[in-house]
């Protein structure tokens, strides 16, 4: 698939630009990583996606696409060289979409208040939330999954992507703030899951090293405090 | 279509309610519409949706799909007894997809906040803000529609759904305000569309009579600043 013309606007650090990368490694599908600078924004990505204004826009040809679970779906929807990424099933697929618009609209914004919070009885209510959703996820995992390594059964699908690109920045959130977020006895399902999931070929060269992802957390924590 | 065991779980003035409504309307599939009571929450509601105890919820046989356009993707997949909702081509589809939750995260966030806004400064602001929006989505009709009646083509489509449910509630903006948002010579295509969406068949029926609706508004207004 070298000849297709395929770009990806985004960044290493950030989770929702992995989502595009993963589901394209899944298809086996080649793409120019054209990484945007901390702080600035292209013309390329100005005129891709000039509603938002934000990263992750994958290209394809000429047409920008973009919204990381709109192009997700997209990919799955162009490219059939991999496994499919969303459930087969209509009842499946839109479990597998209600739980990933959870993640996106209250779970990860939690996950941020954790960072921000001033004081310690902040963070620690902001922790509980966060918890409090994994408990959430490991139930949604126990179903969607039925008894399999991921969401999406035996191969990482739709949900997993949508979870698992958050990782990273859960491990972080935990180190720096000497939390124990996914805990091996609340949530033993997806404590396992995000093993296996980092681990996975198409997940492992996407997913950031835990340490880098740290050192640039703490620029940006400083930058924001600054500001 | 009468045997299936379909429900829907709303109240007539909510626009994410007319949603699913509007795309089983397409499908010519009848259902059971158990309205929910201001202010309170059923135990079938609470049952069915315990993450975020809202309307709308289908029900299908026994399973429940949560979340507006993820029910309007789920009735478009599973019947096919009318035409397609959503578009047939990935790239057209991802666009759809696009505005139609730009809608959601942008577009009706402002158009509530007029009714809320204290003062006519806040209140113009809000209002162009709203206008605004309406000057892209007259853009995305253009490219859409490729001069066709609806965003969806020559019938109504996911877009067309998407925004068309909040044309009551604009309706009731504009009057209540003093106000003219869908301006027929800013945005002269969406004001066409708007004609036709609303006397379509499929949605006639579902769409609240504009007086009515403003009766209700005026109720949850007087609540909203008594609360």
């Amino acid at each position: 698939m070298a000849s297709e013309d395929v770009k990806i606007l985004g960044a290493w650090p950030s989770p929702f630009v992995m989502r595009p990368r993963i589901a394209l490694n899944i298809k086996s599908v080649n793409y120019e990583f054209l990484q945007e600078q901390f702080g600035s924004k292209s013309d390329l990505l100005l005129k891709s996606n000039p509603v938002y204004k934000k990263i992750p826009v994958l290209i394809h040809g000429e047409k920008p696409i973009c919204e990381s679970l709109i192009i997700v779906q997209y990919i799955d929807e162009v490219w059939d060289s991999g496994h499919s990424i969303l459930p087969s099933d209509p009842y499946d697929r839109a479990v597998a979409k209600f739980w990933a618009t959870y993640i996106d609209d209250k779970w990860f914004p939690g996950l941020r208040t954790i960072s921000r919070a001033e004081g310690e009885e902040a963070k620690k209510a902001a922790a509980e939330e966060v918890t409090a959703g994994l408990v959430l996820l490991e139930d949604a995992f126990i179903k969607c999954s039925k008894g399999r390594s991921f969401f999406g059964g035996e191969k990482i699908g739709y949900l997993d992507i949508a979870l698992g690109c958050f990782l990273g920045w859960l491990r972080v959130t935990e180190k720096m703030g000497n939390l124990k977020l996914l805990d091996e006895n609340k949530t033993p399902n997806l404590f396992k899951w995000a093993e296996k999931f980092s681990s996975d070929a198409a997940v492992k060269e996407v997913m950031p090293e835990t340490g880098k992802l740290m050192d640039f957390a703490k620029v940006l924590l400083a930058k924001s405090k600054a500001s």
